[in-house]
Order: C-alpha cells, then structure tokens, then sequence
C-alpha cells in the first residue's frame, strides 16, 4: 500500500479535503492512484465517524473504500454496472455516487436504503439484502448486452468470499463459465462473511493467504519457469505440455474457479488502489469471464476492529448509534451520548451478537430467550442439535456453539443444505432446529416441501425476525412465512404471545414428532416471568386471554401483543373486548375460533405477516367452512396483518404505525366497525 | 467390462437366472464378481422389458444396473444407507431391496412409487424426486452417527452429473469438506441430466472423460514421477514440494473436489462390477469424503438409446408405455399393443419431448400450445428470451433452442439462478420467460420474492405442470403455486381455461411491464381453436361464460374445465349455475367475485391448488372485506381445490376423482349444499 491509512477521524489536520469534491463517479477520472487513495481514505474516515454516531454496517464498508474508488475510477457508471452482493459493503458507493451528504440519513426512515436500491440511484444496479445474487444478475445484464439489447457497457459484481458458499452464487459462476459470458467478478475475500466462514471454501481461500508464495502472480512464474537452467526446462517440456500447464496452474491459485472455465487473477491487496486498478484494466479486457480476488480486512482502518481478529470483526460488522466517538470506541463503562430505548440498540440484521444483560427489568430479547431455551433443550437431550446458516450471532446459536459445541453446525450461507443438513439428522433419529430468519428460510421453500414436510421428517424451524425488522428493510421483513407455510402439509405452524411462551413452543416444537415451526419477532420480549421448566403446549389449541363481548380480538404471535394494546384503549371507550391467543396457525384451534365468531359481532385477526394467505386468511378459511349453512351466522372478521406491498425501512415502531399495526389503529378501526357497539356498552 | 450385456430382452436361453434368487441385498454378500454382473445384466433386460411395456423412467436406471449391485453388494442396507439423488434411477434398487416383482406396478396408482419412498421400504433411506438434494441428507445421516444417534453404518450418496449444477449440491459438498464427514459420493456420470449438461462444470467432466491419459489413477502417475531420471526427479524435488504435489494433482482429475477437501477417485468403468467393487472398497474404508468418479452410459444396454448420442438418450430418458416389444422399440408406423389415450401418453415428468402431432381433431398438449406461442412473441420481439432449467423438452422451450437460439437459456439444474439470469436480463430490458415446472419453481422462492417482485423486474413466469401431474405423484405435483405467489406483492398471476387463452394470456405476461406468472396444467388442452393473433387479456379482469341462478362456479385454470363440467351435470338436475372464469387470481377482479356472491346463494371457487391461501382463499378475504356490513349479505362459498395432504401418485383422472376436482364431485357437493336449488329451479 503506497499509503497507511490514518487510523481515526479527527480530521484535524488542513489537508485540502478531495472527497468533497466528488459528486460523481467521473469525478474520480481525472484523479492519479494517490489522489485516489488519498479519496478512499477520507471515505474511510467519513464512515468511521458517521456510522459511528448513527449505527450501521461498518466492517465491510471499511474494507471497500479503495475498491470501490478503484472501480468507479475506471468505469462509467451508470452505463457501466457494479454490482455489489448483498449490498452492506455499498456505503462507499453510495459516497461516490452523490449520496455523499445523505450517509448520515442511512438506514433511517425515509433515509437512504440500507442496502443498493434500484428506486434511490441510477447508479444502485440491482437491489439486495440476501447475498449470493450479484454474479447471477451480472451475467443475465452482459448477456442482454451481448444480445444488443440496451446500451453496450461493462459489468462488475462484487461478491464476498461468504457469499460464496451460497448455491445460487455457485449456479451463476457455472452459467458464467459456461457461457463465457464476459464479466469482471471481484472475489472480495475479508476471511469472513458475518461469521467467520466455514466450510472447505474458507479453508481454500486461507490456503491462498496464507501461502505467501501463491501470491505472486501467474506471469511471474511463468518468468521462472522459463529461467529454469536449459536441460531442465527442457525435460519438463518433453514430460508434455500438460506437466508444463500443471505447474502453471497449481502455482497460480485459482483452480477452482479455472476448472468452472473463469479466468483468475490474485491475490491482489484491496488497500492499493493503484494495484487494484492494474488488476482490474487487465480483467476488463479480457473477453471472458475474470475473477478478480482481492484480499480486504474488514474494518480496516479502525483499530478496535482490526485489532483482535475475527472475533473483532464480527463486532463491528456493524456499529450500533454512538458507539463511537472521535474514532475511538464508546466502552461499556462510558454511557453513550444519547441513550436510546432497548428495542432501538439493535444493531444491523445478521449481526446482532448477544446483548449484555439490558437494564434491570428490562425484557430480554426474544433472540436471548430462544438462545437460552435451546441451550437448555440440548442439555436435556443430546438429540437436540442447533443448525445455524452464517447467523450465529443473529439467531443466538453462539450459545449453543459456545456451550455444546457437539450439537452445533453453522453451515454457512446455505440455508437450502441447512434445511437438507437436519433432514438427514432427522433421518437418523436426530432432533435437529434450524434456526434461520423467517426472510431467509424462505430460500430453503423447496427443501421444507420436499425434503421435510413431505417426508414428515422430525425437524423444528425457529423463525427469528418474523414481522418487521426495522431498519433492514423490505429485503429483510419476515412478512411472508406465515403464508409460505401455511399451505405445506403436516407442519405445525405456532408464534409465542410473549417470551414464556417461545420457550414452551420450542419445547413443544422439538417434543412434536413432525415439521414444526415458531415464529418470533425481532426485538425486547415483554417482560414476563420465564418459567423454569418449559410446558408442552397442546397442539392446536389457542387461550383466551379475556373474556368481554361484542368484539373479539383474536392475535397471532406479535398481533396479541397488538390485541392486547388494543383491548385497554377500547376498554377507555367502554367495549370490554374479548382477546385470546390463537397460538397456532396450522392446525388452526378451529372449535375457538368458530366459537368467538358465533359469540362476538366482530372478530378482529392480528398478525405481523402480509394478509394474504396468512393467519387471518386461516381463520376466514375455516370460518366459511364451519358455518356451512351460511356466513350470516357468525361475526363479520377484520383481518389486520402487514399490507399487500413491501414496507419500507425504519424503526420498526414507525413502520408498524404506518401500515397499522398497533394497538390504537386496531381499536380505531374495530370503533369505526361498531358504531353501536360504543353506546351499547357504556 | 467383463460381459457385454445382451442387447434385448428375449431372455430365450436357459441361463439359469440369478436375479430370482435375490430376495434383498444380502443375497447379494456372497456371490463373486461374475455373478454380480449376471444380476445386473439379468436387471438390465428385466428393466428393458418390463418399463418398456408399462412405461416409465429408464434411461438412468439401465445406467445404474452395475453400480446398484455393486453398493448393495458391499454395504448390509438399511443399516448402510444408499441415497439416490432424484430417485429415477432406483428401479435396479428396488428390484433387489425385495420389489423385484412389484416392478411391473411402478408409477402407477396404488403401485410401486416412482422414486424412493421412505413409507415404501426400509432400504429407502430418503424420498425425492427433485435433483440434487442427496449430499446434504448423507452429511446429516453420517453427522448424527459421529455423534452416536442412531445405529452407526456407512453412507453413500449416488448423484448424477446434471444434478450437481444444483446449489444446494454445492453447498452440501461443501458441507461435507469442511467437516470432513465420511460419506462415500458416487458421481455418476453420464454426461447428461435430462437434458445434455450445460455449463462449465459439464465441459470439465468432458475433458476428464475425453482425455484417456486422465483416466489414470494418481497411484500410476506417482509411479512415472518416481520414475522419471534421478536427475530430473532431483531437480524437480529442487523446485520444491509444491512442484510435486502440483504434477500429481494436475495429473489427477479431481481438483475441483479436491479443492473443496472432498478426496477423488475415478473415473471407473460403472459397467464394471468388479472395477466399482475395488474402487467403492478403497472409498468406504477412508476416514473422510470421498467422491467416486464413475462413468456410466444413459441407457445402457439398450441400443436404440445407445446408438445416437445424447439425442437419443434424453429421448429415452423415459420409455412411453409399449414403446418396447420383445426389447425392441415399437416404431411410429407400428402401433403400440394397447392404444391409450391422449391424455395417458405423457411420458414421466422431466423427459416429455413434444410430441407428434395428435391423431387429428385430439386437442394438442398445453405444453405444445406454450412452446408455440412463445416462439412466436420471441419472433414479435427479439426481447423475449426464453429460459429453462433443463427442461428444454419438458417445457417445450426445446422448439425456441432449435428456431431461435439466440433467445434461449439453458442454465442446467439450476432454478434459483434461472430466476436471478432472468433478473438481469430484465434490468437490461429483456423480456425473459422462465418456463419452469411448478413444482420446480418453488425452488426459487425467494429469488422471485427478493429479486424479481421487491425489485418489480419485468420478468414473465410460465408454470408447466400446474397441478395434479399424474405418475410423479407428490414431488412433482404443482399443488403451491398459488399459494407461493399469492403473499408476493408486485405480481400478476393467470391461468387460462384453454390453450386459446393460454396464447393470449404469455401475450399479456410479456408485455405487462413487471412481474407476471401464468399456470396451466400437464397433458392436453381443451381443443379449441387457437387465435392467429393474440390479444392482450385486461389485467384482473374475470369473464361471465354463462349466466344462471342461486348457484355461481368460478373457476381459475383448470378449475374453469371442472365448473362447466359440473353446470352441465347441474342442469341435467335442473339447476341454472352461473358459470365465471376468474383468469386472475392477483388481482382478483373483485366486482366480478362481489357480484356472484351477491346475486347467488352459493359461491363454488374450483382451482387445482391446495386450499389453504389459494385462489378460493383469495376469493374469501375480497369478499369479507367487501361485504364490510356482515357476510350475511353474501353467498356462502365453497371453496373446492386439492386437499391439504401430499396427493400420491397415478394417473390424472383417478387422482382428481379421490380428491373430489371433478365435474361430478363439485355437481354432488352442490346439489348436497342447496337441497333447495333443486325443486325450486325445476
């Protein structure tokens, strides 16, 4: 690297700023390799200081700087395209690409996207949020140029050595070989994807890393190969042209990729921009599909981050609001500025690590709830096995990793073999729980259908992030699972009203001998007493909270908390609401509902998923067939759920007002349904 | 090979038959090389005969023969565990795991499954029917054998070449280096999936397979090195360990495993019994991952599939019922024995060509209908492009490769990157139309989610097999999709009563601008006449096709075929029905649904999904939010659709009668529900 980059973002110094100069990426052209350093370098800097104050993805944005600088440099965006995996390395770019200003609105409501997003720049390619994708749209874009449809330019995807673990990444490296597809494929290889990778890919990689001799490039043997004394090159020679082509290729590092028919070229330092830019004219110019692997180190730049390895790294994978000042660190003794409400500290998705204990009487999140009750469920029995996909923060499995490392796996980005992993455990009489966002198993919808359901195989899914999530938005929202269950046959569907009850449907999940799924939102549980030893909960059966008349408010998961909220405001205008806890989905506790239907003028359905085919679509489904001598007999039902579009980012508070899920919008609509009901039962 | 295999099935000699004597595979312990290859060919012409005359899958299984006996000859099943990827290559297993006489039962209802079945034997360790899933079940087998669940034994996965373009496959592979799991993985090689192999990865199995030099085992190659002149071997120690390793491995063919941990041994002959013996040997008795390489030929011993290269064998993929007499194919001019319907001609899933043109006057195949329209907007509009997954012949997509090449993708057993190829296209403003099966599509769940409907990409989706698909059964059945796609924001979904209107809506498909899917059902259509000109269908708009009191049947697709089967029966009983074809389940064209539920008693919805969130669940929640005054102003609605069960397999015909979609079922359920309707109407 021609230039250390300082280490924090005091800025002191009158160093004429060049970044503020660029609102462009072609303002970058003009600029020579240590100008266009020195650009990546205050990029780093602006980061670290926003980020820093306002939380967000960190890590991975600090290891972009020079390549993204490096690519924009040479191309023209937007005509020519890059792709960036995912899209939480994308801050950079959203720098160079005139969002300079607005960095500090990111991930906020109303903000800048967390992640690229197709509707904010011209300059954002594609939209992500799940990795893996970016080699798959980069071919799909170059071959419609090659096709001569659209304007001719260049493509690069950007994709992160975890992202490689990802099925689909793989599906699109084999059409890009096969179709000699000419795109640029950076391998942006940090030694991580949000945990520290696994599989025999990460081994791989570290095999080219660590080997300082791998580094040097194909030509450079070549040159030694071609010095060797007379007698002895010749002899190779006559051993055939593959011993010479064999040499040559093991030297060079990237037979994996050569073997799919993609050129490869690295390891080139990612903190260079003037060897990044070499390396990335010459695979431009190739007529073929390159991959480009650059080696980063996530959070460079920021010492804490760098500082203590992998651990470190996953740490500040993302910053949480005020977790740093002055480009140092906030400690844990030194309150943060602007202490913000429990449900707010989260950080970024995917790389939530266990909290700390929060406040005294504060509730603990579901994540730690569920983390805990699992730990427990596999000292009870050995059988009991944890699978996480590259989420063992997130999803709380480091527990288990940590405590009962033998009834642990992390198989990295791969929720579909996830899925297929506890199948074979199941198999075999295990009793695996995968625990993976409800936005991320739906990527393993085949395999729940196919492999599990179909072989009613005894395997339990733990739905973290069910409902909205905040500030990831649309990509990350479960909104869907409840309808991408529902209709797979011999699945047991249930969501917990509140903590006590997660670790009882956990038990009662990994107890039932079949498919069994539980959904839980992201975010502060409710505070109740958590038992000490979980119940089982009879299958099907729902609970009736409160008993008034008139209304009832049935909830699902997350929409008794909403009932609940709902009731007391409706309670203030004098209707005495019936509230129960339907507490499974599938199969639906059809003699309650039929029975609250037939009692009550209006039933109300709440549920954090979108309307259609979700739990109050389970309810109506039932409803219909159950009053068969006809509708009239039986409570008109008001569904509430998530709407039928994708919802935005933002805290999740401001989101669930906006689409209505909230204890007042409830009781506003169930008084404006009943207008008599108001009179009659003061 | 040590015995060329007979090339029919006239069996006329009097060898005495060793094949009647394997009761299970322990009868196989004890028999020598020579013995075991007897079985295999006496398998072979008993295959040949026997699928021949029923039909059925058959290509593959002619291929495994050798390699069946050989894995049931060296493990003790079920406490080793055979996993056949896809399970269309089991019939030799079946026949020797105690199903030998059951065989001439296959595919049929109530017979032998069409691949593995768990419920079917003990020695069907899993079920599938789609590709690639077998590794990642056998690391979790093994898995939870390491960890002492259940009875410890070895684990073999067979998967095909086709199928390892599959991600999940990867991610399993994957999988199985990093953790090292002991599993033996048979790649057996055919160089085809159903279709011939795209991609790079099918170009590397071809240079392995081309070059004989490759064939060498690395032993024999470690030899020529260690005897290569002293001085020359000195020198090449000189240049380092790497040099060595680096020839070896060169030499050797298996890098591309070898680079994910997973040792490689190969290729053998898998025609050989002995070769596959000695090999299969060495692999189970290594402490880790061991791909055996294992070259096969598609329909082996068949010489109508043998002789004409790939063609040939993914024509004979699968035999139709009496294509074979006497272990020769019956020709066109010839017809076969026992003549059966259009509608029972298909052959099995995945390998169905187009077929001749019917006897005239029979009504064509959706799937012809498609193939032809689509080549025609591709002829409209150099835009379109269409893209299977390899299922060129089984959707049709086959005549737009042969006419218009350029407009056409196959990506291989690749689902979730068909979808993401699409994507990219689209951004570039393509017209892509991914023709993938049904139940195939639900593989790339979340890519139409995340990447083709949050980013409202112009990407048409045409869904073959849409339904019950008959001999399949319930992996192949296309029971989700509504369901699936329901909860999805952004997207339009059809289907057409008839190939007219299957025309007319892929012409709306691809030219509304965003996402669109279209599902029509397997075998023939309607038989009415098709349009020369399409014509844009107006987007959630439904059609009255007859008026009539007290009762309403509104059909979607194929539910339409039903609702007018079932009017003409109801007449018969003096009941008018109204007769409505919905043609949109999103979005519902609600003013048609409101106006049938409020002028009739009773509202029937026929579609040939499950029920649960599928269109007749679309209907309800319109109506129970219309109908905001109570439901008792509205007709009750019977929602008639597929059960929420997996449905088993059989023909069309006897399927839809058990699960009550037919014309008869729906008239009997409505003239159940409305005693009234009958006096009063008469």
């Amino acid at each position: 690297m021609s230039d250390e980059p300082k280490q924090n973002g005091d800025g002191g110094e009158p160093v004429e700023s060049l970044l503020e100069t660029i609102d462009g990426p072609a303002d970058l052209h003009d600029l020579d390799d240590a100008q266009l350093q020195q650009v990546a370098q205050e990029m780093r800097t602006y980061i670290i200081d926003t980020i820093g104050q306002i939380g967000g993805h960190f890590g991975a944005n600090l290891g972009t700087c020079e390549l993204t600088v490096a690519l924009h440099s040479l191309l023209e965006s937007p005509r020519d395209k890059i792709l960036w995996d995912v899209g939480h390395q994308s801050y950079p770019h959203k720098i160079l690409t005139g969002r300079r200003d607005e960095l500090p609105t990111i991930r906020q409501y109303e903000g800048l996207a967390p992640f690229c997003s197709i509707a904010e720049s011209e300059h954002d390619i594609m939209g992500a949020g799940h990795a893996s994708t970016s080699i798959g749209y980069a071919v799909g874009l170059k071959e419609a140029m090659r096709k001569g449809i659209g304007v001719d330019g260049r493509v690069a995807a950007v994709i992160g050595d975890g992202a490689l673990t990802g099925g689909v990444a793989y599906e699109a490296l084999h059409a890009a070989g096969g179709l000699q597809t000419p795109i640029v494929i950076v391998l942006n290889d940090n030694g991580m994807s949000i945990s520290p990778n696994v599989g025999a890919l990460s081994r791989y990689f570290s095999r080219i890393r660590l080997n300082p001799r791998l580094y040097h490039a194909r030509e450079d043997f070549e040159d030694r190969l071609t010095k060797l004394p007379l007698g002895m090159g010749r002899r190779i020679e006559r051993l055939g042209p593959e011993i010479k082509a064999a040499i040559k290729a093991y030297w060079a590092p990237g037979l994996f990729f050569e073997e799919l028919d993609l050129a490869y070229m690295g390891a080139v330092d990612g903190h260079d921009v003037g060897a990044l830019r070499r390396a990335l004219t010459e695979a431009f110019e190739a007529d073929r599909p390159v991959v480009v692997h650059v080696n980063t180190v996530k959070g460079k730049g920021f010492e804490p981050a760098e500082a203590n390895g992998l651990a470190s790294m996953e740490e500040w994978h993302a910053a949480k609001p005020n977790s740093i000042v002055n480009g140092l660190p906030t400690t844990a003794e030194k309150p943060a500025l602007k202490p913000v409400p429990v449900q707010e500290t989260d950080s970024p998705e995917g790389i939530e690590r266990l909290e700390k204990p929060p406040a005294p009487g504060s509730p603990p999140q579901y994540t730690k709830v569920f983390a805990d009750a699992l730990v427990a469920e596999a000292e009870r029995d050995e059988r009991v096995i944890g699978i996480t996909a590259a989420m063992a923060g997130g999803t709380g499995l480091q527990k288990l990793a940590d405590e009962r490392p033998e009834q642990y796996y992390d198989v990295g980005i791969a929720e579909q073999n996830a899925v297929l992993l506890a199948s074979g455990l199941a198999l075999q009489g295990a009793k695996p729980v995968c625990a993976i966002y409800s936005t991320f198993l739906q990527r393993a919808f085949d395999q729940i259908v196919h492999d599990v359901c179909l072989q009613e195989l005894d395997v339990t899914f733990a739905m973290d992030r069910a409902g909205l999530v905040g500030d990831d938005g649309p990509t990350h929202h479960g909104a869907f699972d409840v309808s991408y269950f529902r209709p797979i046959p011999n699945v047991v569907l249930m969501a917990p009203r509140d903590e006590a009850m997660l670790v009882h449907m956990l038990h009662t999940a990994i107890a039932h001998e079949g498919p069994a799924a539980v959904r839980y939102p992201r975010g502060a549980a409710e505070g109740v007493a958590l038992p000490t030893e979980p119940e089982l909960v009879p299958i099907g059966k729902g609970e009736v909270l409160a008993e008034g008349r008139g209304v009832a408010l049935l909830g699902y998961g997350y929409g008794v908390h909403v009932a609940l909220e709902a009731a007391a405001i409706l309670a203030d205008h004098g209707v005495q609401a019936t509230v129960a806890d339907a507490r499974f989905a599938k199969p639906l506790d059809g003699e309650l509902a039929e029975r609250l239907a037939r009692d009550h003028d209006l039933l109300v359905t709440i549920e954090e998923n979108v309307l259609p085919g979700g739990f109050g679509a389970a309810v109506l489904e039932h409803l219909e067939d159950a009053f068969a001598a006809g509708p009239g007999e039986r409570a008109r039902v008001l569904r509430v759920g998530l709407p039928d579009r994708y919802v935005t980012h933002g805290k999740p508070d401001l989101l669930r007002a906006e689409v209505g899920l909230t204890g007042q919008s409830v009781a506003d609509r169930v008084l404006a349904a009943t207008p008599s009901a108001q009179p009659i039962a003061r």
